[in-house]
C-alpha cells in the first residue's frame, strides 16, 4: 500500500492508446508547483518527450503542476510532428487542470515510430483528469505498463514528517544509463530545485544505473522527482535523511524492473570488490551482467563460474586471472560456497551450488584482489522466454 | 571439397575426451618447418594453449611443424599445471612426429576449469599420427566442432601456383576480436615470416574480427597461418593476390561461423556507412549487431527499424537522428526497400518486408549521414534454441 505524500493526487485511464480497455494514461497533479529534476536517457536518439521535458526542466525556477503519461506510444522518431504532439499533450493537460503548459511534464512508452495517436491522447486526458484521487498512484503506476507483468511502486515515510514515494514501468531494453524505464518519484517534503536535482542523480547512480535486463538502452527513459512541499517541512542540501529516502525508493523500484524483467525467472545480485576504480569495479560487473552466456547459465541454474570469469576477462577493465575468487550468495546476500580461488576452481559442492540456484534470487560475489573498490550490479536471466516476448512484439 | 595444400598432412581421431568415439583431437604437420603467425584473444583470461603459443611465437625465427588441437577441453583457468600440460603435448607430439618440441603449436577448446585428460591426449595423440594424410582435412575439421552442427573448411587456389586453406570452429561465445573460435589457416606458399604476420592482421581485420555471434569474447580464441613453401612459389611482402587469397579464406570461414552460430536460423549482415571514421562505423554495426533486441527481432522476422536505430543511438558513436536512412537488404546485398528516412519511418511495403525477412540470409544498410567511412559486420539472431544451448551446456 502507498502512503501519503501530501497535496499528489493521481490517477490511470483508458484513452485509447491500448485495446480492450486497459488502462494506459495516467495523471499526477500537484495542488502547488513543484520544485522538479529529471534525468533522461543519453541515448543520442531521443523521443518527443524527453526532449520536451529537457527544454521545460532548463528553464530556470520551472514549477511543474503535473505529469501526464502514456503507454502505448513511444513517440519517439516522429520528427517535428512528435514534438508539436508532445507540446500539444501538454498544452490540454494544462488546460483541464487549471496551470500553465511550461508547468507539466509529458513520458511516453510503447511502440518506437508512430505519431501518437492524439485523439486517445486528448480523451485520456480528459477521463484520467475527472478520475484524481490520493489515492490513484495504484492505477497510474499500471496506466504506464507495457511488456511490465506487474506494476512497480515504492514509498517511504520519514520521522522528520514528510514522504518519498514513487512509480516505475520498465521490463526489456533495460541497462545502466537507464534504459526503456519511466519512473516518478514525489515528495511532500520542501526541496530548492538545485538540492532536489543533486539528490536525484546520487539516487539514480545508487539505483537505475545499476540494473541490467538486456543492456539495450531506449530512447524514452526518463525519471522524474518532484517536490510540492506539502509537509510543511523543509529539506536542506545533502540531507542525509532526505537522500536516504530516496535512494530506498530508487532502489526499490530499480530491483522491482528487474524481478519484472522480460521473461525473467532469475534475480541475481553481482557483487564486485577489490578493483582499482569504481570504474573498473563497474566495466566489469556490467560485462558478466549483460553477457548472453552467463544470463543462459543463470536461467539453466549452472554453476558456470568459467562464463564469470571470462565476461571478467574481455570487460576491459584490468584482470589478473590468478587472483580473482569467486563466491555464490545465497537470497540474503550471505555466503553460501566459494567457487574459484586464484582463477581456478575449488573443489566446491557441485549440488549444493545447483540446490542455491533453484532458487530465484541469489547472486555472486567476485574479488579481483587489485585495490578497494566496488560496486553491486542487479540483473536477471536469458529466458526462452525473454526471445518469445521480443521475437513478436510488433508483428 | 579441400584443394591440395602441397607438403601438408592432416588427421582427426578420438583421444577419448569425447564420449561415444567422436573425433576430438586434430593433428596437422608439415613435412619442412613453416613460417608462422597467430593472432590470440584480448581476453585477460588466456587459457593455457593460448599463453604456451603466444610463447613459442615469440621467438624470432620460430620455425613451426605440427599443430595439435582438442576439443571437450578448453584448458582455461587451470594454472601451473595447465600451462605444463600444454608443454607436455607439445612434447609428445614432438616425439610422435619427429621434430622439436618448439615447433609445436597447441590449441584447445571446450569447457573451462577442468585439468585436460592427458592419458586421453597422449592416445590422441598416438592415433592422430597414425592416420596423417592429405586427405585429413575433413576429419581434422569435425575433431574441433563443439556447439558446432557442420565443419568449416575453406580454399582457394590461386593462377601463381599455390594454394590457401583453412579450418574454423565457433558457434557461440563470438565476438569481435575474436572468440572461441580456433582456426588455422595454411599455404604452400613461401612466405616470410613478417609479411605473414602482417596479412594475417589484414585478413583477421575483415574477417573474424567482422563476426558476432552473441558478443562474448572467448578465453582460447586462437588464428593461426601457416606458410611451408612447398609450392616453390615466393610471396613477396604486401602480394596482393596473396592477401586476396587470404582474405578470401579468413572470410568463408569467419562467416561460415556465424552461419552455425549457436541456434542461428538466420544470417544477417550490417552495413553502415556515412560514419566520420571507421571506429565509429564499427561501434554502430557491434552495437546492432550485439542487440539482444535487434536479435530477437532478427529471429521474429520483425522489421523492427525502430530497435536498430535505438542501439545505434546508444553505440556510443556519434548520431543525428534526422539524418539516419536505413534500408532492408536482400541476400545477394542488393536494396530490398527503405525503411527510414531522415530518422522516421518510410511509408513502406511491411508485408513485403516480412517476406524478405522470412527467408534466412539478408541484412540492413544504415547510413548516418556524417562522413564517408563505412563497415560491414556479419550476425546472426537470438533464437529459443540459443537458450537452450546454453541453459544447458554443463550441466
Amino acid at each position: 500500500m502507498m502512503v501519503q505524500v501530501k497535496g499528489f493526487r493521481t490517477s490511470g485511464a483508458h484513452g485509447g492508446l491500448k485495446a480492450e480497455g486497459k488502462l494506459d494514461v495516467a495523471l499526477i497533479v500537484s495542488d502547488q508547483p513543484c520544485t522538479a529534476a529529471g534525468m533522461f536517457t543519453t541515448n543520442k536518439v531521443k523521443a518527443a518527450p524527453v526532449l520536451h521535458d529537457q527544454a521545460t526542466l532548463s528553464v530556470p525556477g520551472a514549477g511543474v503542476r503535473a505529469v501526464f503519461a502514456n503507454s502505448g506510444n513511444a513517440n519517439a522518431c516522429t520528427g517535428v510532428q512528435g514534438i508539436d504532439n508532445a507540446r500539444r499533450t501538454a498544452e490540454e493537460v494544462a488546460n483541464t487542470v487549471g496551470c500553465n503548459a511550461s508547468e507539466v511534464l509529458v513520458l511516453s512508452t510503447g511502440v518506437i515510430g508512430v505519431q501518437l495517436p492524439m485523439d486517445a491522447i486528448m480523451q485520456g486526458i480528459t477521463l484520467s483528469a475527472s478520475h484524481l484521487s490520493t489515492d490513484g498512484w495504484d492505477d497510474a503506476s499500471r496506466a504506464i505498463m507495457t511488456t511490465d507483468t506487474r506494476p512497480k511502486i515504492a514509498s517511504v515515510t520519514t520521522d522528520s514528517g514528510y514522504a518519498v514515494a514513487g512509480i516505475a514501468k520498465g521490463a526489456g531494453m533495460i541497462a545502466p544509463n537507464m534504459a526503456t524505464m519511466l519512473a516518478v518519484v514525489v515528495t511532500d517534503a520542501s526541496v530548492p530545485a538545485d538540492s532536489l536535482s543533486s539528490a536525484l542523480q546520487a539516487a539514480v547512480e545508487k539505483s537505475f544505473n545499476r540494473i541490467v535486463v538486456d543492456g539495450d538502452m531506449s530512447t524514452n527513459d526518463t525519471v522524474l522527482l518532484l517536490a510540492n512541499g506539502a509537509s510543511g517541512v523543509p529539506v536542506d542540501a545533502g540531507e542525509a535523511d532526505f537522500q536516504r529516502a530516496l535512494d530506498k525508493v530508487c532502489t526499490t523500484l530499480a530491483q522491482a524492473i528487474v524481478r519484472d524483467g522480460e521473461g525473467a525467472t532469475k534475480f541475481v545480485t553481482i557483487e564486485v570488490l577489490g578493483a582499482s576504480s569504481d570504474a573498473e569495479a563497474r566495466a566489469v560487473a556490467q560485462s558478466i551482467a549483460r553477457s548472453p552466456l552467463c544470463k543462459t547459465a543463470f536461467y539453466g541454474g549452472d554453476p558456470n563460474w568459467g562464463r564469470i570469469l571470462c565476461a571478467a576477462g574481455y570487460s576491459g577493465a584490468q584482470l589478473v586471472p590468478e587472483r580473482a575468487r569467486l563466491w555464490l550468495l545465497n537470497a540474503d546476500g550471505s555466503t553460501a560456497l566459494q567457487l574459484v580461488d586464484a582463477g581456478q576452481p575449488c573443489d566446491y559442492d557441485e549440488p549444493a551450488a545447483i540446490a542455491v540456484m533453484q532458487g530465484t534470487e541469489w547472486g555472486f560475489r567476485l574479488d579481483v584482489g587489485l585495490g578497494n573498490a566496488s560496486t553491486t550490479v542487479w540483473t536477471c536471466d536469458l529466458s526462452h522466454e525473454y526471445v518469445t516476448v521480443n521475437g513478436h512484439y510488433r508483428t
